[in-house]
């Protein structure tokens, strides 16, 4: 079945699979002390403009959410994300399974104010009680955010503004990052990110990767005995030159960019379709996932046919879905799904 | 100087002082596994009228929402909670630190309303991503609330049934419980407590005690090797006997509510005493926690004769306050407060 | 350089990364709930003659151990293993992070002896204080172990029923399982470890996966909610499908097995170079593990020429290194590995 | 029934209630920022010899230690003690339940030998796997040890002068250290520790108070926000300034050695009467806790008449049992023990 359910739904892109094969009888050191993970941790430097930068590569989102929050953090500190944030909703405790709390603040969009940032670290450090509350120890924010959205250049310029004055490092969530660098009017590039943030990640499984994510310290930040400390969460990959080969293709002559950039353009072409069809959408970004909201029985009838992601219920009649586009996205699909949209609804589909 | 911060800033009743000394020779069996204890334990389950009940005695507040909230639920599961509840702001992250979330509700005066409980698990089970997410595992409620208020029958009644039916236990923080169920027109017991509860706490340490909880896990639902675990958590105390002493003398006699009763007696006085000044109180409740918003003058003049427990900033040039009274508030306390209350602002104040 | 460093040195074998590209394009919905999976799953309770058997993939090793072992212990309870488990030594804490405590006992060539398990069991609850001591939730085993030796059917039979006898879960590691169950003499099966063991795993990542672990729980019991505990330890892979289509071709005409007897029996080819070479071997296994003390001049000479383990020192002049073989092992590696155990030290290596 | 089961069967000196009862209805800040506390925090010091000394209250032991492993160490590390000691044995996990590890060397009497630590250091570090391995991150020592035996002066030199070397620091568990620093024959003294140590702590709870640890930061190294850090692990006390009463009564003329020296006298008495008897005594040490191998049948007859501590069964018809002396023994209580001890067994105890 056709299915725009979410951006892992296929394998990996072409290019990937065939260095994988090609060195599949090459033998590496493991835990990824080998060459081609050396090779890949020099061109994403070369690609951040950050030569100071220290790369290790995991294997998801969760788990380095989860891994670099505990590992940047005391423990009498929490992370502070909005409340529509992944680490917040969506990881079912794994923040919170290694003892750090959220701390959340309003979501606009998605994304997170930084005056609202501010406020909330000047209030705490205001408040006589403080010394019996979880202290402010990293902000997370995504980029794309879970809603797709971006931030602009000096949004995020503000946060990391807010972050440095308070002492208090940004982490940002790229699991679909490369959807954020080459959206339509983004003014944030991974130079940009390199210099305001202290440790990000460039998701690799939703952009073209088998798996994997390469998190990025900048400024010499790398927490001591890292590869200990994922370790001992599990996450240590033993074949750690699967993903070094991954992110050597991904970041030789600009594949990552350019296989991202398919979803955008696909995503923009169902938009349109949706917008002609006079279709409800509570939010519109220009990245890959599309939120509708469909009367239920529209809904019903769609998922008889394609895959679609549940997001939450709009009233009692209504569903609000995500459509999700990636690298892997055809043309074809995308005919599909605007042929389907443009069906009305039969007497059958009612039953 | 004069004292109205909080209700922890006393010793003990007299009585438990006397009970301690009077048994001080006394050799007792480690770890609560003394006669003393098990006296104590049948005077609960008496005021209880839950012969059923199993008890125990730890030494603090956060140390037994912490453990109550681990040892009661699963590792996929966390608590819910109202956003100002003790367990969301005012633990330090003791909670997060076992590895359970709080899921946080909105709060009213303090109170968690039982229709948005059941609509949040109604909502959770709806949701297509739960699996993802963190289970609702227990309910936390304090009565009386952070704020001061209290829950009616009624409204307790309207929890528990959402619990029963939806199979989450309901665990009320009894912290200030003496003050609850002594104030001016409450109809709840600690009869009802006991049979709406799967676990709740009689608060001793702001309650006439030097220090301790009697933790009652009502319908035989005490977790298997509850004394492990609170061994695990580091929370055992060797001399168990001095919670049971304590808790046997506070249920000799009605003692516990005698000297509850008092607290709210005098916060009476004081609530009087700010409505005639015309002070501006933003909630008010029955029990023995006033909150009065001031000048930031008129509370930098105050703090300068009796100590006050800072709330929160109302706005740029008011503070909100809070005024606790307790066991050991005296009338001649009350008076001297009073008679400050009443002292206008001298030039020599705003200084 | 040539390399018998480890059995996670090459990618996968070529049927997999064939499998996995003949579905590259397929559209797969989240996390393992695909029917691919579900074919995976199929073969394997077939091979383990349980269709009783609940079964989910993880990633890798350390991730499994820690996962299970916290899943199905309650917090007051701790995993016992020899003291050179994996569980206990090389996993950087991983168990302790999720609050479980290894209760160590002494290892025979890496082994459990069942009648000191037993012995160490009875001693547990015959000491008076053991409430305050961490009480043993689950027994782990490998199989293969850490130092290559198997153990018996009968022997698996005792611990089996040791911990029958005793209601606590049995847990064989199978991280090196394909070699274990294809070794000369041994006459463990899948079968009998499915009839045995209460959860074990099917190592892929060192029998020819790119990565993968197939956890088998037996008699229906997987712990409730294990995809959000899952989740929750940031090792939920959002392909599960990648997993699936492994597992499934593994165990599609008896890949596994196959695959993995090369290792053993190139294997026993080293050691029969190495016994007539006069090798010191401190302990001798049937699987693909091979252990061999060298002078330290000689392991500095060898090392310039292939990739071997360091294991540990044996004394100040002599290192006791690993040599493993696996599915990916040629004719042609173990004939140029052969070739330098015979060469002698030469002036040029001493320096 | 006359007990020697432990040394925190009765309550506390009465001099440390009558300070309790005197202070009874001041009002006291909470959470130990009050002035009794300060004075108490300065006897110590002075006692101490540290003037930079940061010292810091709470209620038990296992707490204790929880706490300030955790808070001394980096998550990948891990604490080195020996195989006997209370952190590994008898903390139900505490330790492992804040995800540190228990690296354990072994004992020698209850003591560690500093050559050892040193032979294990040097190992881990030249161990080529030591980043898949658990740091050693704290020494842990105890003084007196669970067996009641002391280190030398010179011993405690020797592993202090490793820990330095290696960066490690030393963590001294002192909840007996009133009967240390009080024994026959030891050279080592409070300001010994302070300067060796990094950390230690002075026992309350066995040596004369209702309850209560102090800790010694020594050197400035008390962590970061560690009244954050203690909230969190719900060890926090409301009324801190219980505490600070009975540590500023305890450093006030002596009192703590004074009532300490007269375990050991007691003990000493013991012994001689144990020694007189013909008891097997298989450790003799200098402090207030004996430990005896009795017949089966004589340990059951004596039980009937005086609680001793179960310590371990020595073989199939005898068991170790541990007789505790404490601040609190006396004379008669000590005449009627020895007085048991002559009894011969009758017919009736065979029964």
């Amino acid at each position: 079945m056709l299915s725009f359910e979410n951006d892992y739904s296929e394998g990996a892109h072409p290019r990937i699979l065939a260095r994988i094969a090609a060195a599949n009888m090459d033998q590496y050191p493991g835990y990824g002390s080998d060459e081609v993970c050396e090779s890949a941790k020099a061109r994403i430097r070369g690609a951040c403009g950050d030569e100071d930068a220290e790369i290790f590569f995991l294997v998801g989102g969760t788990q380095t959410n989860q891994i670099v929050i505990d590992a940047m953090t005391a423990e009498y500190e929490g992370v502070v994300a909005v409340e529509t944030g992944h680490v917040n909703v969506h990881e079912a405790g794994a923040i919170e399974a290694t003892g750090r709390k959220v701390l959340a603040l309003p979501a606009h969009d998605g994304k997170m104010d930084a005056d609202e940032l501010d406020a909330y670290c000047a209030a705490f450090l205001a408040d006589a009680n403080r010394d019996h509350m979880v202290w402010p120890g990293i902000v997370y924010v995504s980029h794309p955010t879970e809603y797709g959205t971006l931030y602009t250049k000096a949004e995020l310029e503000a946060i990391s503004d807010v972050c440095r004055r308070r002492g208090i490092p940004l982490f940002v969530d790229g699991a679909r990052l490369g959807y954020g660098l080459t959206a339509r009017g983004t003014d944030v590039t991974l130079e940009d990110l390199a210099r305001l943030a202290d440790v990000f990640y460039i998701g690799g499984t939703k952009v073209g990767a088998l798996m994997g994510e390469a998190v990025v310290f900048t400024h010499r930040n790398m927490p001591k005995h890292f590869l200990t400390i994922v370790k001992r969460h599990g996450a240590l990959l033993a074949k750690g030159f699967l993903l070094g080969l991954q992110f050597d293709e991904l970041f030789t002559d600009d594949l990552y960019t350019r296989i991202a950039r398919n979803a955008n353009v696909q995503a923009d072409r169902i938009r349109a379709a949706l917008a002609a069809g006079g279709y409800e959408m509570p939010l519109v970004n220009a990245t890959n996932q599309i939120f509708v909201t469909l009367p239920n029985a529209r809904y019903a009838q769609l998922s008889r046919r394609v895959r679609l992601s549940f997001w939450e219920r709009a009233d009692a009649s209504h569903t609000t879905v995500r459509i999700a586009t990636s690298w892997a996205t055809t043309d074809e699909h995308v005919d599909r799904l605007v042929a389907l949209l443009r069906d009305t609804l039969t007497a059958d589909d009612l039953l």
